[in-house]
């Protein structure tokens, strides 16, 4: 049995929700799975240096075009949020949350999320709104308020994070096959073919 | 007449070489001509606080890896440098050198000198290899010579970047379409249907 394609997104990151609506079914072509594992960008610019590309100076406006452009391209609805970027530690936790029981829960969870935030312009990094979406996917308003504030979930998404560090994870979506990596949703067509051919 | 593509570039840019070698024949599918502008990345950088990708804390190895790996992928030939990145002064001056006059003899000068420094590991930072790699080309060395050196040679590759900066160019490849601008080998497919389709 093929190893699982680890992929890395943060919640705050478009071309990462691009990435979720894809992934899974490009890997199962394959017979492959996909272990989902949001991270905070904000922890990983801190080792490079690097901003949100809104955030840097000549390249904001391109890249808040190319969401837009890039959603249509792909056919992937797409709204620019009022409030963007956003801190993620609030959804990610609450995808941590559930993935050790069930991941297949936690993935749609980060779907719900993604679309909550990038289509429905809801600020997920209000707690409030973060147990809303999961109460509304079915779990429980309260374990999941609880479970934001809870120190052994904040731990996993901790090491999470510092676990893609270490791998050299610096961007989202950013995914590994078989230690190979491949870094945004415009290597997904790479990506694929490395799956198909086992690499070049 | 539609009007002609800009068309920016780094020489120390591996994707803005990919880009060269099919940028021309995808505009011509569309009836556009392409205006080939080199600039210098490093006054980019100066704005936006980038930095050349291998230098960057995390992503160095991956991207020296994804240029071989898109090389192969794309079917373009491409081998590491030895020296990388390196200043393009020189070899950016020799384009404009011959640019007002003959842009198509700057345009296949140009590609020339990307084949010298990324398939035969030339360093054409050293003003005496991109003097030999014009005059490989049929040029006239010591004229080259003394265009490298000379101040409205300086002053056109000067004011390519001051008006690319301007633009909000901030990368390379850079091709901005009817005011869309578009960043990068990986926007290719995007560029292309854009000229196909008149945007969307």
């Amino acid at each position: 049995m093929a190893k699982p394609i680890d992929f890395y997104f943060d919640f705050s990151s478009p071309y990462g929700y691009f990435a979720t609506t894809c992934i899974d079914a490009i890997a199962s072509k394959y017979g492959r799975e996909v272990t989902w594992r949001p991270i905070l960008l904000g922890a990983v610019f801190k080792v490079t240096g690097g901003a949100p590309g809104p955030m840097v100076p000549l390249r904001g406006d391109y890249v808040q075009r190319d969401f837009v452009r890039g959603s249509a391209y792909y056919g992937i609805p797409y709204k620019t949020p009022t409030v963007f970027p956003v801190s993620t530690q609030t959804a990610a936790r609450a995808f941590y949350w559930l993935n050790d029981t069930d991941p297949a829960a936690a993935k749609k969870l980060a779907s719900a999320l993604y679309k909550a935030y990038f289509v429905d312009d809801i600020n997920i990094s209000d707690p409030a709104q973060t147990v809303a979406v999961a109460a509304k996917a079915g779990h429980d308003a309260a374990k999941g308020e609880a479970a934001i504030d809870d120190p052994a979930v904040k731990e996993k998404l901790k090491a999470a994070t510092d676990d893609a560090i270490a791998r050299k994870v610096f961007g989202s979506p950013f995914m590994v096959v078989d230690g190979e990596p491949f870094w945004g949703m415009d290597r997904m067509d790479q990506f694929e073919k490395w799956l198909k051919t086992g690499g070049w």
